[in-house]
């Protein structure tokens, strides 16, 4: 099937509004959507901004009215078809009398599937498949989310270009430039939660808060269950229950979950998240499905380096995001642990997806060469 | 003072053109010159292409022939006052009756500096410093050479995005794609030397070549003193003298240097070179002095890590060209072995000064945040 050039624009228009909803639609995909007349005229743009909101296609029909019919509309995902939180988007487009609708992604997700079919069944033309690469980069996380039904996970490391991440006596204040750390800080905002292993805890008692005066306001420990949406949430992997009551992460800044063995005792006063055992720590299968479970769509992970290589070795990991400074150290600690290699065939091999320049360091983004569950 | 735009412009096609030199000019620097007439218009243009051959200077006054007369003489590189290979290009610039020199960079060489204040004495304009940080960079080999009288050091390593460069068993085949390994080629090709140490002459037997098919056409081992220019010297850097005789980087295939400690006793049949020791290693700034004295201006460094740290802690690296794979092992050896630093504050800082993909991979050329005997 040829694919018309304006619907590729069109459809890139899409993509571009659907990033707008980044960081703040959880456990909603984010979602663009464009509409155009009967002549091809552009009438009605829209995302989805924050679960509970209208729904990218609502938004847009709504700006078009009634100059949406017989028109077309462009969705980076397949409308859903079921009435949650707001009606099923498949009825609003066949209510705004659109001739056709052009999809990049079909929606894994089955309770919202459907909607193609019953657009279909009702006289529209539907395309699928239009630039879904784009459309399945954009919406990573959710898509992970709902087609593994675990977190979607991001490892960042900070090193320098040897791959050190502090010197040979621990020291690492700083390695990268004030640069790099405010754009670690927007990428962990956007993030439902930031995961960090025992070891990491105990050698440098992190906040691990993605907004350091989110505190104001607040009073008492916020309960996970009641997290309003927007605000992350810390997770310690712990399977011994050593974290200290006195830890920061356990302050009243923002919700935190331990994680410990489930055959553990502990007088820990804290969230627990009771997991099963494996291959010398937690087993982080189950970590990441509990986290899903709990409408956590992504996960910001930030070391220590014995967590990121379980997480890697587990081939749990989906993006990395390193931040690489001009500096060499030739000793001290390795940015990442052990990750099951032992010969060079079992390398972990991953694709740059993007290479910037951030102050001084450099930014590389990188995703493992096979996917699990991508479309595409 | 103020430079005016058409100064600038001139003289960045002058540094364009002394790059055409590179890898050719050894031992003299690469030089790029442009030639105005009196009204402004470009008559002639000239780079100095190998040692011997003309100097730019005289390849665009030789262009421009009588149109020079009244105009202007773009120069990168002072031009030189003394009767070498050929006459001193400040004769040849006051015989052509140029009436104004743009100079980037001054000649740090004593035996040639001197060009401008003849020029000068003579009554021509002569402008100084005009892009003087393109003219140092695109000479940068050269001109470190001739002021600290040691030769330049480029280290070169290829390493996982974690700063591996093999994985727990030592197999390394291949972590960098063969685009990269390519562009490796291309700048072992323009240096005068490859160095190595004896651990990775042990371990890898290498050739150190940098045409591998260069051996075709020749006869017996060349010795280093009757060294072609054009041909690429091979240095092991081997305190002891454990280098086997019957190790690939002593075949016919291009010269060979031995660097071993003064007081070794050794039945090596090789070219050695004596010098004293240093630091459980052998002094690499008298190694450095010792190719410079051998005119050998330009060096890569291919490993491996010990001797690259070395070379780093004493801050005898002035270039840092990084081939980062987008994979990671977690495990194995480092790209970069003890470099001296202890604590945070002791990190040897660099900047980059270029980021590009090379096929899947990324190449990251950096520079020490402080170079020693850089002019600005
Ligand atoms: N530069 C950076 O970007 C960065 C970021 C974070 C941390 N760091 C540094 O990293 C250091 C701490 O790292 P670390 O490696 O010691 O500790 P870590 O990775 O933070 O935590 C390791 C611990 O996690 C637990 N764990 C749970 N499940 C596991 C599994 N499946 N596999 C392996 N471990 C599992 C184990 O606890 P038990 O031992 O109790 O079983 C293990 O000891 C600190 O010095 C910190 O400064 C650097
Ligand atoms: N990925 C890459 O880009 C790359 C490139 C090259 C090599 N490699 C790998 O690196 C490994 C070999 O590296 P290596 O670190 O064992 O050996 P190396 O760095 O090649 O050589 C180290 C030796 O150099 C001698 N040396 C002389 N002067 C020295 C000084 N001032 N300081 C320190 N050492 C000095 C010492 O010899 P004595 O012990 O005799 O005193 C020392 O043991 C191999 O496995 C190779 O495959 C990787």
């Amino acid at each position: 099937m040829e694919i018309p050039e304006q619907d590729a624009a069109h459809m890139a228009r899409a993509v571009e509004l659907a990033g707008h909803g980044h960081g703040t639609t959880t456990p909603n995909p984010v979602v663009g959507c464009v509409v155009l007349d009967a002549a091809g005229q552009v009438v009605g743009e829209g995302f989805h901004a924050y679960a509970g909101g209208p729904h990218a296609e609502v938004v847009a029909l709504a700006q078009a009215g009634e100059r949406a019919r017989g028109g077309t509309a462009y969705v980076t995902l397949e409308p859903c078809d079921h009435t949650g939180r707001t009606g099923p988007c498949s009825r609003a487009l066949l209510d705004a009398g659109v001739a056709r609708v052009v999809i990049a992604v079909s929606d894994p997700n089955p309770k919202a599937a459907g909607g193609a079919a019953r657009l279909r069944d009702h006289g529209v033309a539907v395309t699928s498949g239009v630039l879904a690469g784009a459309a399945e980069r954009v919406n990573e996380e959710w898509l992970t989310y709902a087609r593994l039904r675990r977190s979607h996970v991001t490892w960042k490391f900070a090193a320098t270009l040897d791959g050190r991440s502090a010197a040979e006596d621990g020291t690492s204040q700083w390695i990268t430039s004030p640069e790099a750390r405010a754009d670690v800080h927007r990428l962990r905002a956007a993030s439902d939660a930031i995961v960090a292993g025992i070891g990491t805890v105990l050698a440098d008692d992190p906040h691990l808060t993605a907004r350091p005066n989110a505190a104001q306001g607040h009073s008492g420990v916020p309960s996970i269950d009641s997290v309003s949406r927007g605000e992350t949430v810390r997770v310690v992997v712990d399977p011994e229950g050593r974290t200290p009551q006195s830890a920061r992460v356990l302050d009243d800044h923002a919700p935190t979950l331990v994680a410990v063995a489930e055959d553990v005792e502990t007088e820990l006063k804290a969230d627990l998240l009771r997991l099963p055992r494996h291959a010398g720590g937690l087993d982080l299968h189950a970590l990441l499905r509990e986290l899903a479970a709990r409408e956590i769509v992504s996960v910001f992970l930030e070391g220590g380096p014995t967590l990121a290589g379980a997480f890697i070795g587990q081939g749990l990991v989906d993006r990395v995001v390193a931040y690489l400074a001009p500096a060499v150290l030739g000793s001290g600690p390795a940015a990442l642990g052990a990750a099951g290699v032992r010969t060079i065939g079992e390398i972990h091999r991953l694709t740059f997806d993007e290479i910037s320049p951030i102050g001084p360091d450099v930014r590389l983004i990188a995703r493992p060469a096979i996917q699990p569950g991508r479309e595409t």
